[in-house]
């Protein structure tokens, strides 16, 4: 028998407060964590593999200019735009990232296709371009991924020195048992040097491994990158005895310790999940088969709509 | 009272025979693995910290151009030369990590300021290059990291699609208790489309926690990528009991398991170390407080000069 499936998404957590979403902005960017959560179980109904439904789902992010990923990403000090990408498979720990991208439509597909048709894991700058566009990748202008309000905040930004970050992401256990993590960004707004943070970093944004867990992580990209974050959390489950909801508190504690913040998705083989942040909310939304969709973006993280 | 220190360091693990490496060779070679662990040393007999002393013997490796990294760094499909090089501190978790620079002579050292001196953890490319410059580091043309030898494995990989890997590290514990690792590479030969492996990747190809151990890896990089393998060793001595010896034995198994070769050293907090290899040879050197300086290149792990 076929195991019911289990997709969850996120969209980032910095800054998600009543005071700044009134109910109109909340509807709206609810409204584009269903239509993800459509995405990917389109591919689920299908019986279609949760690595395909984790980037359809977050293909949907992307295209959203609402969120940090894709279109509507955030600005670098220079004023332009850096994706990074991230997708990995559990079944055969299959990987696939490309970081400091600029001018794909869809940086999760570029990390699909290193996935699926190179013999590497992570390609960055203007190679991981080239490689993209030899499997006719879609491209897009400069002015398709700016909007307006990331104008705004670039702008704000080089005067404060703030730093605005937001990722999203999604992990899935499909019906043949496997489990699939993927993750996009713009990294984080004013940065500069070609920094990366964890989303395209297999380990720290991102992991997938049928033996533990999937994990998608947002937040402040470096505390996480330096604990290992996502790999820690399947560690806890693999070695530790930790139940995914503990390794995943308690991979948000350490955290918290190095003093950062942020929040995950994770999903393990019994189709448990762990929906957790230490900000005062998370985009979110969780779809399970035979249920109806699940989203929320206001705290606490038991709370749906 | 004060801890006896421990250094280790490697420079690769691909192709060590006596067939390829005739005594001449091996005397050179053993020769630089000598002054690299005296650079460590002089570091430590100074009452300096092991990120201080990973650091120097890396960096002694990187201007050796018989091993891959810094002078004498493989080409790339390109013919030109871009390097990764990585540093993590045990006792704060702080880590630096530069990918796909050209013309930093010490890429270890560029890592270094990321660590010390910036609030991020990876830059990549260009915007590394410009990070590294404006804290006067110093900077060598195309023509020195370009050796006659690599030049060469460069012309007959492009004819045989054959790889060359190759890698350098180090890891310590410290008199003040404290781990640290650091990891530099050239990458692989004839490496395309901005390719990163493991060793500017916090997890994968270094990683140190006081609370676990240091690991520094050698090998096929993308393999040390699927398994997160240096975090996934120190997870497996933090969280599944494993002693250091097995937890690295059980980390190669892990590459194996996907079809990958390589190496690593480990140390932990009691000075205890592991330097294991599943290809025929690694070049290695071990360094211990008050006791002589043992090298090596070819196998068994455990047979030293």
């Amino acid at each position: 028998m076929a195991a019911k499936y289990t997709l969850v998404i996120h969209a980032g957590c910095e800054g998600i407060t009543r005071k700044y979403y009134g109910p109109e902005a909340e509807q709206e960017h609810l409204a584009f964590l269903r239509k993800s959560l459509a995405a990917g179980r389109a591919v689920l109904d299908g019986g279609g593999r949760g690595l395909d439904a984790v980037c359809a789902a977050v293909e949907v992010l992307e295209d959203c200019p609402l969120f940090n990923a894709g279109r509507g990403s955030v600005f670098t000090h220079d004023g332009i735009i850096e994706m990074d990408a991230s997708l990995m498979s559990g079944a055969d720990l299959a990987a696939g990232a490309v970081a400091g991208v600029t001018g794909i439509k869809n940086p999760v597909r570029a990390a699909a296709l290193v996935l699926e048709k190179s013999s590497h894991v992570l390609l960055i700058g203007q190679g991981a371009e080239r490689f993209a566009e030899n499997f006719g990748l879609e491209k897009s202008d400069p002015e398709y991924f700016q909007t307006s309000r990331r104008r705004k905040e670039y702008l704000t930004a080089q005067k404060q020195a703030g730093e605005q970050f937001g990722t999203v992401g999604a992990v899935c256990f499909d019906r043949a048992g496997n489990l699939a993590a993927a993750s996009s960004t713009g990294g984080i707004t004013g940065k500069q040097y070609g920094r990366v943070g964890d989303s395209p970093v297999i380990g720290a944004g991102v992991y997938a491994d049928n033996a533990s867990c999937a994990v998608s992580c947002t937040g402040e990209g470096e505390f996480f990158l330096r604990r290992v974050a996502a790999k820690r959390i399947a560690a806890m489950v693999e070695f530790g005895g930790f139940s995914l909801e503990a390794g995943a508190a308690a991979g948000l504690d350490n955290i918290k310790a190095l003093g950062g913040k942020g929040g995950l998705i994770a999903v393990d083989k019994a189709g448990r999940t762990a929906i957790s942040f230490t900000t005062r909310g998370m985009f979110r939304g969780l779809a399970r088969q035979g249920e109806t969709d699940r989203v929320a973006m206001f705290g606490p993280p038991g709370s749906w709509h």
